[in-house]
This record gives C-alpha cells, structure tokens and sequence, in this order.
C-alpha cells in the first residue's frame, strides 16, 4: 500500500466557511486551564476529576479479562444504539432502588453523560429556542446549548438551587421555554442541591407549561451528609423529564458510559438521533460494565467513596476556615466533588489564578461558568481529587496568594 | 440511599415540541433489518460487520490487560478531547506510509467514524447548506446531513465512483455547496473506487470554490485487488480535506476509535465541537489501541484481512453468477465489504426481502440509500461477515426467492 511519495497534509490556505454557530462556540476555558494546571509541581483544585486511586482498577481490569475469554469476538463487534441489553436492565435495577421505576425501552447508554445532553438538545432544540439554566450552571452544557443557537435565559440560585419560583416571570418575559435544564445534586460549579419543595414546584411547571426537564444527576449517587432527595423524575407522572445518570463519577470517567433514561417517546427520538451521531457507545465497555456489576460490590464501592469525598470536602471546609482571608465565602456541600468560593474585597478569580499557578496551586475562576451576568469573584474548588493533607496544603498557597493582593 | 416508595418513570403523555430537524430523521432501516436478520438461522448478508472471527481478541485483550497493570488509574481517568498522544503518532506514522505527512496537530481521535462525520457536519453546516453526496450514499451521513437539515443534493456515479465531471453543472444549478461527502475506495453500497482522474479533478473543484471535501475512507486499507490510490488529501495543498480513517474495519468496530485528519484549523474546530459533544474518546479504549500497535503486526493482519475478503468477495461473485436469474447484475469490487446488485425484470429489493427471509437469508434494499431518485431494484450485499461455503448456501437460497418471483 505504501506509495513513493508522501505528501503533507496540507495547512489551511484558505479561508472556508463555517456554521454560524462556531462563532458562539469557544474552546472550555476549564479544560484549556487543566492543560497548564496537569503539571505534577502544582496542586490542581481545578479539574473535575475523581480520585484516581479509587478506581476499581481490579475489578475492572478482570470485567474485561472476562469478556474477552468468554465473549471477545460479540463486544469486539457493532451493538445496537439503544446500548447492552443487560447494562440497561441494571440500570433499571438501581434506578428502582432510587425510587423510580422504568423498563429497559425507557433507558438508552451513552458515551457520557456529556452525549445524554447533546443528543437531548439535537432532538429538542432550534435556533432560538429558550433553554433555562440555573447561573452558574455546568460549563459544557452551556456550550452544548450555544452549539444549537439556543437562546439561553437564566434564573439564579441561591443555597438550596434554582430558583424555580423565577421560572413564571422568566415566561411572561421571554416566552415558553423548549428545555431547562438543573444539575439537582451537588450541582457544579456550586456545591448545592436542589430543595424538596422546588422539586415539586419545577415539576408542576414543566408539566403546566409542557416544557422538558433535563434533570443531569452524575454527583447524586456521592452524597456524604444529609438524606438523599427523591429525583426530579420520580416527581413526574407525565414524561416531561429526561434523567441522565453515568458511572464515570462511581466508576471510571475513562470508560465513558452513562444513560439517559425518560420516556419510550423520548428514548426512541434519542436512539433515531445517536444512530447517526455515534452509532453505538462501545460494545466492549458496555459488556465489560455489565459484568463487573453482576459481581463487584457497586454499594459498597460507593459507600466508600463517598466516606472518602466526606472527609475531603470536610478537610477542604476546615482549610478555609483556617486560611482564608476574611471576608471569604464558600458553600458547603452534601456531596459532589465541588464546592464554591466566593473571594473577598472584589478580588477576581482570573487575575488571581496566574498568580496561584507561580505559587503551585490551581482552581478555575468562576466567571465562564456564568450564561450572564458573570461574578468574577467566585471560583470553584474540586476536593475529589486530592487527599486530606494535600488539600490543606493547597488551601494554604491559595490563602498566601490571595492575602498578597 | 433506597426511598420508600418507587415512582414510575412516566410514559409520555403530553406532546412535547420537538426540533424541526425530527422531522427529517428516521430509524435506520439497515439497522432495523439487521435485528430481523440477526436470528441465527438466516444467513444474513445484511449488515456492514467485519468477519468476527478474524478480530485479533487475544492481543486486544493482551493490550488491555497491560493497560490496566501499567497505567489502569490513568487510563480510567477523563482525558484531553484531541486523544491520546501516542496513539494520535502513530496514525501520523501511518498516513506517511500511505503518502500523506501530518502532524499530530492535524489529528484527532473520534467515537468511530460515524462520529467523525457528525463533527464536521457540525463544524460546517447551517440549515439549507448543500452537501453534495454520490446517488447512492452511505446511509447513516445522509441522516446525519439530515439532521442539520442540510440540503442534500447529488451527483450520479459509475463504475469509476462519483461523476465528478457534474459538479460545476450541479453548482450552476444550486449554487456553491459547503461540503461534498465521498468514500472513495470501495463504496458503501456500491463497492466501486474513485479513479486517479476524478480524484484530481474532485481536488481541483474543492479549490476552485472553497468547498470541503469530506473524504470518508474505512475500508481503504481493504484492498484485495490492484493498486492503491492516492488519497484525496494528498492531492490537496490548500487544505480543503477532511479525511476520516478508522480501526473498525482492521481492529474491532467494538471498540469505536476512529480519527480524522485535516488542517490544523479545522481539527480545532472539530475539537472544540467535540468537546461539549462527547467530552472525548474512551481513555481506555485509546491507550490499549495505543498499545496494541506497538506490538502487533498491523500490517501483518490487514494482509490477512485483505486475502479472506477477497476469497469471500471471489465466492459471492461466482456465486452470483452461477445461481442468478438471467438479467440480475452487480459491481465487482477491488476491496471493502460490499457489492451492489441491480435485480432482474423490476424486481424491488423491498418486496423480496420479506420472502428472502422466509427462506432464511437477508441483505438490505437499495432504496434507503438513495438521497434522491431511490432505484428500487438495487440491494446492497455484504461478503465480509460469512465463509465462502455459507455465502454460496445464502446466493443459492436468494437466487429460488428471485427465481420464484
């Protein structure tokens, strides 16, 4: 096959025409900033990233074992869009214990939850559509909404989430809206969780004003204190909610498998939609998932975990308490891996972070986590992927660095 | 975490408005026909599957299992959206054997190829954008263009693949495209190869009107007969190409890694686009490919590969034409997985299938993959999935159901 000559791949000499909506599309500022922060000297707060030692390396690595030996050949081959037949009926399994009941045509898998919100908003959303978002919300749905020229309106949120008694004013001014979308647990960037009481509230809305719910829950299952709160979509007897639920917070975030589970209308729509997107999610890591829940000890994992994030977002809240300037704010999580600073004496975030990375400490300032309106004096905190004494070290570079302003 | 009570997940009972672009989409009937035909008892030449007992499973699960023991928290860790390093050099390293000289810079990796088209759809195309394609395509990019609600429109192809020479009469008729959309080596559905000439003179039009060429080539690697050709990309100096390559065909499609090439400035688009897609490719998946390559002889097997798909394909054609009614015809391919019959006196692939089935084997209908001007009597055969004694039993079985008629 080789041929003699080899020809560069040529650079870009001319100017081609995008879509208009690359113009709204920027590259993540948190992801850009994780390149710099993934140097080993710095103390990085800034990604959103799980403890790695707590992978179940194992346990994983024998899933796959496993498959290849008994099924190589069939998780080697195409699968079906709708994903791994018995990865869905596990799923419809956990999801009854969390006090919702589906059948597995009402669950479909995923390459991330980050694929559960793109093909929502590809079957939902046209130009102009109105997606309501709490501010701040989750940076990488906002710029999946910008991908499909939604006209995203926002309403705020305070410690117990969005403020969903906004959500009539924000109709009488800008019109129905097509979508909103919550993180109702241990929301990122924030930290907090969505009440009981706007719980119900938000689902009368939505069926009110026949709007759907994207209810993104990949924190829920890492609640550290506190009871957990029934889902959005248990809440629901009409199918205006799509529930997204992922392993790559449980398990491994490299495995890239989630679900997206709401009605068989909704599910259907999806799999048409994914069919050209992706095809299917991996077939090997959908069998390999599959097995290793048969077997490994998921509850108990969990359990761990989140004893883990507990004691580190504890030692994250006595670090601040110790070190930061007065004047500091900061929420306080029951779960997740995210809390949310608020820097004293109009400091910003973005003038502070450089002077951090000299000092070896990194977070990600909070302005682009804003749909408007941005308060470029907050900044998030991850606390997952640090032990406890790494995290008071950090705290304490931060303090310096803020106290030297 | 378990709640009392459990809440059904509710069956849709209102109509939620979807975006315009459902309407334009429907399931795949390749692949809704592929469940029917996925009964073992029929011999099924429907679907577009490699040979599965020719995936390398033990040195893919080799690969893995030294993944896991050498780097297993990094590989289940998130990851950058361009893909992995090492994996990304060494298809630079097997571009230049084939005659094109990329930098890293200008690939990255994709979730399939599938997903390689849906990025550059939704890098380039606003609704009412023409995409040109060939009459037939490959099914699942129109449903993608679809989905963007491009217009597609379309030139005609021959046994030399697409007519290239129609294209300035098509833009004198429609106006500039955005992009044209071609695999060029051994088509999907038709089997058929772009000669030299027209690749040139594809190359030529690109430029003359800043146009994209999306050049789609999964089963280049496949060649069985005759010599290689140059690829459109390395025609090109003014960086009017994308070109999508894949290990689905030579590896495992199970896998979904795949990767596109281009200029630096459009895998930038393509990454940014990605990014609040999908996030990026299974971390996993890529560094046990990255592995793999290392070690096995890639060359080696798609040698292989080639022999057992042209021994399969030789099978089907002197199968074809020993069983098939008088007036039945077919493309004979130089590689890939399919050839394309035209069916004799008006028979329509649609009406026989049914009672093709009956009789236990299965191939696709041609009509799907028309964007226009659907020629019923065509059908789409597939060799690479079945041995040659079984691909004779299938012809025979296929050529009493046209007999019948």
């Amino acid at each position: 096959m080789t041929l003699s000559a080899s020809t560069h791949l040529a650079p870009s000499t001319v100017s081609l025409p995008l879509a208009q909506r690359m113009s709204r599309m920027k590259t993540s500022a948190v992801r850009e900033i994780l390149k710099v922060a993934e140097r080993p000297e710095i103390l990085s707060f800034a990604g959103g990233l799980p403890a790695p030692e707590l992978f179940p390396v194992e346990a994983i690595a024998q899933a796959h074992a496993e498959v290849f030996a008994h099924e190589g050949p069939a998780a080697m081959q195409y699968s079906t869009t709708e994903g791994y037949g018995p990865l869905r009926e596990w799923i419809c399994g956990h999801l009854a214990q969390r006090g919702l009941t589906a059948t597995t045509e009402q669950v479909i898998i995923t390459s991330g939850s980050q694929q559960g919100i793109d093909l929502v908003a590809k079957v939902m959303l046209d130009p102009g559509d109105v997606v309501v978002v709490e501010n701040p919300s989750y940076l990488a749905a906002l710029q999946n909404f910008d991908g499909y020229q939604a006209r995203i309106e926002y309403v705020g949120s305070d410690h117990e989430g969005m403020r969903v008694e906004e959500l009539e004013a924000l109709v009488a001014r800008v019109g129905k809206p097509k979508l909103i979308y919550i993180v109702p647990n241990f929301h990122n960037p924030k930290g907090t969780t969505l009440s009981l009481e706007r719980r119900h509230a938000l689902v009368r809305f939505a069926q009110r004003h026949r709007v759907l719910i994207l209810e993104d829950n990949p924190y829920g299952e890492l609640r550290f204190r506190g009871e957990a709160l029934p889902s959005i979509a248990s809440l629901d007897d009409m199918g205006v909610v799509v529930q997204l639920g992922t392993f790559s917070k449980t398990l491994a975030p490299g495995l890239r498998i989630a679900w997206a589970a709401g009605s068989k209308e909704l599910m259907r729509s999806l799999t048409i939609v994914k069919q050209s997107t992706d095809l299917h999610t991996a077939t090997l890591s959908q069998r390999a998932t599959a097995r290793l829940l048969t077997k490994f000890d998921y509850d108990a994992h969990v359990t761990k975990l989140r004893a883990v994030y507990g004691e580190r977002c504890q030692a994250m809240l006595d670090s601040l308490e110790l070190h930061m300037p007065e004047g500091t704010q900061w929420t306080h999580p029951d779960g997740g891996m995210f809390l949310w600073v608020e820097l004293p004496r109009g400091l910003r975030g973005e003038d502070i972070l450089p002077r951090a990375i000299e000092q070896r400490v990194a977070f990600v300032p909070g302005s682009p986590f804003f749909a408007a309106n941005p308060r470029p004096e907050c900044i998030r905190l991850n606390y997952s992927n640090r032990p406890p004494e790494l995290i008071e070290e950090g705290m304490r570079r931060l303090a310096s660095v803020l106290a030297a302003q």
